[in-house]
């Protein structure tokens, strides 16, 4: 077993586990970038990691620190987005069996892909049950074990690992900017930073609608959103930090910040129109606070994209003139 | 001065000079299109090219070939497209004076994008002269060179550079598919599959609607088609080959092959939203060949993406359901 709180040995052996299995997903660099935001950004791209997001190392480190006895009795998670897809896969891989809680009214995209990878998707009515409550009883009956989306130890260190091969390939950075849903990227990349680049300086970053970690950073106790954040960053519409998470944002994080969808708009505008790449808005969370300023940033940056899974009609709004998209709701 | 018919030697040559210049384009790769297809596919990724496209490498090729005297006196180009921007960009580099003729109704964004690389943009009306006379005048008056956009042997050796690197990483291909307009690109690259891959079928891949070169290549002599080609392939839009390129594929090349545009709307939109990159849908023109079985391939398949430049509009237009697609003219 993993000590709860992972330390940056966890994120070394998760590497030593992810080598081979998850892609060493490239850095990628815009002089007009650059220039536009003042300082020299390096953004690892995870949005071209295996199933389209940096969820799949924490998935996968996880399913292997848990070992053959425990994989062989089945895997649930309850998730409608990357985690799904990130589990499924990771199941997928070591043959055994997964069972994703999804709320009914899930996108098809989302329900397909999870189901595309092997998965068994269970359904449920959200205004009925809890997903939590309907994963616990999959669990009790069948000795299947929950991998959760953030809070846990195995999980935040292969999150790890995607700040740890940023480091090691562009060398130390004067910032390090982290998108934030429930605070397993940030945490992860947080143990990296603390000893590959050690001045470094690591923000967190979240939807200015879903700033519950943020206000719970500042106050120094943890908030929980009264409900489910509108923002388009679906990925981090997580309505509270975890017991695990939010402790060690605290003593390693030097700061968090929040941007608004707009921001998210234009920087997934910027990153397809000029960088030719798709990411998802929850995944333009960081590079939206340097472009923005919402994080007033020199020198060296590194910016983590956290994954590109996007479906068409979201795509088409944000690409969308500013009128017409203020007088739309998103897709 | 370089022979009129370029030759593998001048590609070489080429190599030397955009050493350091122009981007080493990564080779992207998908599990999922590979599966789609039944072979293993190569993309070599042009669409993260400086300016966003291969043509970089022949406009600047041509402008270091014809010396400092030569460029001192400034550059000519017509172009409404990628080789406009090539050749801004090149002169940019070289602080030399690019006048760059366009038509007055040509997007913005292009106009724009032209005029940010420092070049001089003259606007003519297509329905009142021509853009070769306009051109033509203005090289009288200057002394200034025109580089033209396909049919130049320093051209057309630049080009050839994009698949030397392809052959160079990833070693020899069974099929090389590259999408052509006015045969540059796809000359300079059977050259390169000659010499390093020579057992290599080079496959030319122009819209169904632009298929000039298909049908000269057919019937063994220059097919002019009677306008301009409605494709949204709009880099392919070129109603003739060239005295160079014509020959030199009819000698080179094993095929050439049409795709509809719905065979560009799916490649596009399965770039996007599988493998997370934003390309052009001249640029999908050799991924769509082998994406919708125009061309029929297996074993090691060398794909060439040629650029990412590409406007909102006629993304969102990509991003539509089939239906609604059917029913709107394209952006």
């Amino acid at each position: 077993m993993t000590a709860p709180h992972p330390t940056f040995k966890d994120v070394t052996a998760a590497r030593e586990r992810l080598k081979g299995i998850a892609h060493r997903t490239p850095v990628l660099t815009s002089r007009k970038l650059n220039a536009q935001v003042g300082a020299e950004l390096f953004l690892k791209g995870e949005h071209l990691q295996r199933m389209g997001a940096f969820k799949f190392r924490g998935a996968y480190n996880a399913l292997t620190v848990m070992g053959p006895e425990a994989r062989a009795k089945g895997i649930v998670a309850f998730s409608s987005g990357n985690h799904a897809q990130a589990v499924a896969l990771s199941a997928q891989l070591y043959g055994c069996k997964a069972t994703i809680v999804m709320p009914h009214n899930a996108p098809k995209a989302k329900l397909d892909a999870t189901a595309g990878y092997g998965a068994t998707v269970v359904k449920f009515d959200p205004s009925e049950s809890k997903r939590e409550e309907v994963a616990r009883k999959l669990v009790d009956e069948t000795g299947a074990t929950l991998v959760p989306p953030f809070d846990h130890p195995d999980v935040i260190a292969g999150q790890g690992t995607t700040a740890a091969e940023l480091f090691e390939e562009v060398g130390e950075l004067d910032y390090l900017l982290v998108c934030c849903g429930g605070g397993g990227l940030l945490s992860g990349s947080a143990l990296a930073a603390r000893a590959m680049s050690p001045k470094c300086k690591v923000i967190g970053v979240e939807p200015a609608l879903g700033d519950d970690l943020t206000r719970s950073f500042k106050t120094g106790s943890l908030v929980h959103l009264p409900g489910v954040p509108a923002t388009i960053a679906d990925g981090a519409r997580t309505i509270c930090g975890g017991d695990i998470t939010f402790p060690m944002i605290r003593a390693l994080v030097d700061e968090m910040v929040t941007v608004p969808d707009a921001a998210l708009v234009d920087a997934v505008r910027f990153a397809m129109l000029t960088m030719k790449q798709v990411i998802e808005p929850t995944g333009a969370l960081a590079l939206a606070a340097a472009m923005s300023g919402a994080v007033k940033v020199s020198g060296r940056v590194g910016v983590i994209i956290s994954g590109g899974n996007v479906d068409a009609a979201m795509l088409r709004w944000i690409l969308t003139d500013d009128a017409e998209r203020a007088a739309t709701p998103p897709a």
